[in-house]
């Protein structure tokens, strides 16, 4: 299998995403459901930034199950609950990032399925 | 194909959906729009519990159109305008679950293509 | 590769989308992250219907980094967010459909990464 970042000139480019990512011969594909900010013992800590190191370290986790690291991350899809936790979301995340980064999604919606939960990772990964 | 469902012990379990699904050697993937409660008719009954019926129902006809079944499905994802709609959304999902059920992401979002409509279903499915 | 647009009859059909699009044997999958309508100089133009178009251009951009175009796209989801939006969206982007259409899905969020940005196109594509 192959991957291969798509960043077009006259797209403007991030250091925090890749516009595409596109993957060829995939042998394996793991579709990841949302992963949120909940320790092993089911407690939600307070604030994005640890719910979201949290997530990653869950999404870590997962991934580990099939012998798969975060570089092997083709598309990361983000559901935060409020337009002032994108920037503490990014500064916490700038450290986690792969090269070249997943294709993102960033979204602002209404809630996560339990009212404590403030960011929402979820993902697709191949190998 | 094989697909395998991840579940590590770090990261707190649900009945309700796999952490995630891989696919080896998928030969067919299908993508599914997001089904929405309305009838062959074109009604859409009240109640997130009956539009989770007919959306279920609904994703049954497509994927019944490649022979798929909804033991195909890796990944779901849910969309409700409610959050008061996750309860009674999961109790009248419960029966309907496959083993392993697939990936799943819950999410309350603003509003659907219509104002009627309070549920709605995407999914991805792999043979 | 072959891909088959899936429309039971017992599901309401759309001329806008198929209700899923089956992918056979596909050695290329493309993740593009979702497309906002922001020009190659960075500015955002104002209202979803030159947005939509700006993003729609955008997205070619990146399909053509891979020498794919808009008819290899099999799944869309759209963001919006002003349920008002969903008319001028959808007429905006008529003349654009492929046949058969993608597989797609539309939603109403609260906010997407940045205040001005009124829509987001994320796609799948295969080869």
């Amino acid at each position: 299998m192959t991957t291969t970042a798509l960043n077009p000139a006259s797209v403007p480019a991030s250091p925090f995403y890749s516009q595409a990512i596109e993957v060829r011969d995939a042998g394996r594909l793991v579709f990841v459901s949302g992963q949120v900010g909940m320790t092993p013992e089911g407690s939600v800590p307070d604030g994005v930034e640890a719910q979201a190191t949290q997530a990653v370290a869950n999404l870590g986790a997962v991934l580990g199950e099939a012998g798969l690291t975060p570089a092997d991350l083709v598309k990361l899809t983000i559901y935060l609950t409020d337009p002032a936790d994108v920037e503490p979301f990014v500064g916490a995340m700038a450290g986690t990032l792969t090269d070249p980064p997943p294709a993102t999604t960033m979204l602002i919606v209404n809630a996560l399925a339990s009212p404590a939960l403030r960011v929402e990772i979820e993902a697709v990964a191949a190998r």
